[in-house]
């Protein structure tokens, strides 16, 4: 068996205290053997420096998804192609900086997949996601039968729709992106096990992560807002997936929230 | 102490059955004095019928709310003018038909004030829900202190903002349209209960009710597709808030997740 | 010199009658060796139907361009792998029924490349029209330089974007989709003929195609209106380009609007 | 009679310098008695500032009108409360900075009604511009029936409804956003003129007035690009409407295109 940890999106400084204050003690505790991250808004809520990847890493965690925010600081572009233990969503156009998968070895040397994919609606205009898991999973069990999804959409229909897509073909599909952890974890027919979002690792007293007051102001009076991260408590949204390494079926998948 | 259960997004037959076989059953069990109901996909997921109407207050039903899907089958136009207890999202324009809220009374007699309002992020054109609110929440409060809104929207950041926006001023307030049950619910500081999406009442093996295959098929071959209602084991999602009377606070949410 | 006319969106009844009173007419007049339409809203403003394909066939069109609602009538289906003169958009998914381009003789044996591309801003999720068109297009210069692209998209920074991507590849780039025909004809420097919209052969006095008062109604109380094609004096929106053929590029392109 | 003449979205520099070089030479050849321009992209293609506003107004333009970029340099936030010959879209919430409408005075003392509308399709959440368009029409019709409104919106079929809707009620009524002028221009049945787009002032040599390698790497990467103003040869876009004074008719709309 081996136990993996995704964490929904770290959002702020709070988000990453989070991290600090979770990490290792739950991977202590629960004896996880994999780490997972979704750092799209890690730094103020607004993409990655380099800076909070190694923060982040330090923290525990041993691979950071990424999202639609992916670009919004200008450094990672570069420092993609070097890391990498981070991944952008695979279905970007072909010739985009970094990678969307990777092949991650556990304190046991047990090998696992982990693709990151974005969803379509009310979404950039990427490749079709479908299509692309259809491409790139093959690649992937070659090497091994454990792979996970973070796919990081907004419908729960398109969440829905890849799961059951491609239940049985790889161990956990989590979405992200919403920042609300949803109630529907669950392990399919196939052995696939499924969440439609993780939630977010950042300010608890927010509007998904944002100060509440401007994002209110936004709604109100239409006019743009320059968002800041919230500060203040924090809550801790992650699932864990246990993991049959011979057939690549989850067992189990369960859903934790701390707060400060 | 005032209790009051409200029901996610019933979707068809098996959405129905759910509440045949639940409502009366969990009404006792947990003294809840009034029942609402997402009622917009009760016709096989589009809309309503009379007949739909009937069978699901015939079931327990209290009141029934709506969302986009309120005006797919025809007949309810006419019908939503005589039938007091069922309300579409309050923030269309002056002159549908229909009312936007209502005041309903439980057994003993206290009285309830049910909005219901609809999000425009990735949502139809209808006039701003805050504005809306600040209007119709004073009228009803001006009869009870007890105060739940169904905010039909898809954005999280919508949902979340409109909760801190009238924290204080109802006693609930509660998502739907997602179809998914989000493990957020908590009480905010002024006292009003926040969940996001309180999820779906309906055929769980499904893309948020529809048949999986169909909702497939669309996204792989961006053609049309005819979405059927799937059939089968249903869930039953909701939320169970109890309610100081003297202040319209709530004391509790609750989520509840039955299976067939 | 080759001489190709391209007409915008034959919406209904109406526009059918227009290419009837207009085509043949025009083709004699300017001596115009192809006739290209947009049909997508031939049937009552919603898809096409075999009859109406070979209505306007029988008019003087040579080939029949589609875009998003080329899957409105289902007939349509099975019938566009037989008929090689309707062609939908190319970036549909590999193992979408019928073509997206095609070549086509003029009367003097005359090879013309026809290519049907979909944009996707506030569009459907489709593939990405610039590189669909970056491996389309040499396909079909090993057949003949003289290319046409049908681009329809909503957003003029997409089709303009386009038209300066493909700029010296192909003849020309016509949009079509908004139905409203636009001022800005010209050649580009690399010798491509554009236009951001050719505009609609339909009902003149309707919105876009449509009875006015359904389209109004529609906007006034956001409650759906089953959208009928107006009837009555048409429009007659089209373009002629004057290409050299050796080269493949445009010399000349001029607008047409032919009133009833 | 009276001629009003009324400009495209004004971009950037090159937009700026159109003004100036066609503005009074027009005003002059053509007896215009009063000059509306679009302002929302006079700062480089984003909002506008104090100083293009001064700029404008001693170009000869008496009255600027904006859009969805209205708010994008700060400044002006503050300025609007000051300067009545700035108008911002109508339909923001009450209570946003500015006003939406205005009367003012040509020359011969003529007083004529300009309102500013924002549509909603594919555009930022505003109040319903149908609604709005009733009560701010009536209260200019009391001072004059010579009315005008710059209708910015994405959609034609949105543009084509308002025009129809309020034929009769206004003299004209004139699409502005998409920056591409449209060749539709008419009198309406009931005497108000109509063009779905004047078009834009600005960098000719563009994708609707930005660089076009910039605006072509976003469509092809999918990553954000920071969009600059095109520089260049300018293209002047506006139409000329020829009003009787008495009834508020119009008598005629004429479209112009004039380039350096
Ligand atoms: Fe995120
Ligand atoms: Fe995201
Ligand atoms: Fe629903
Ligand atoms: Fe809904
Ligand atoms: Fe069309
Ligand atoms: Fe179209
Ligand atoms: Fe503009
Ligand atoms: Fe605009």
């Amino acid at each position: 068996m081996i136990r993996i940890m995704m964490i929904g999106d770290v959002f702020g400084r709070s988000g990453r205290r989070a991290l600090k204050d979770n990490v290792v003690e739950l991977v202590r505790e629960h004896k996880i053997d994999l780490v997972l991250a979704n750092g799209e808004n890690a730094a103020g809520g607004n993409g990655i420096t380099r800076e909070n990847a190694r923060e982040i890493f330090d923290a525990g965690v041993d691979v950071i998804t990424m999202g639609n925010h992916v670009w919004n600081k200008k450094e990672i572009i570069n420092y993609l192609d070097k890391e990498e233990r981070i991944i952008r969503p695979q279905n970007y156009p072909p010739g985009t900086p970094g990678m969307g998968f990777g092949l991650f070895k556990t304190k046991n040397n047990d090998v696992v997949g982990v693709v990151n994919m974005s969803g379509r609606i009310f979404m950039p205009e990427l490749d079709c996601p479908f299509r692309c898991a259809d491409q790139v999973i093959p690649l992937l069990r070659e090497k091994t039968s454990i792979i996970i999804m973070d796919f990081h959409a907004e419908a729960t229909s398109e969440k829905a729709a890849m799961a059951y897509y491609l239940d049985g073909r790889l161990s956990a599909i989590c979405g992200t992106h919403t920042h609300v952890q949803t109630a529907d974890e669950r392990i399919l027919e196939g052995g696939t096990a499924f969440i439609t979002d993780i939630g977010m690792t950042g300010p608890r007293d927010s509007v998904i992560g944002v100060k509440k007051e401007l994002v209110i102001r936004k709604f109100i009076t239409q006019m743009p807002q320059k968002f800041e991260a919230a500060t203040g408590l924090y809550q801790f949204n992650a699932v864990v997936i246990d993991i049959q390494q011979e057939t690549g079926q989850a067992v189990a998948i369960k859903r934790i929230q701390n707060f400060e």
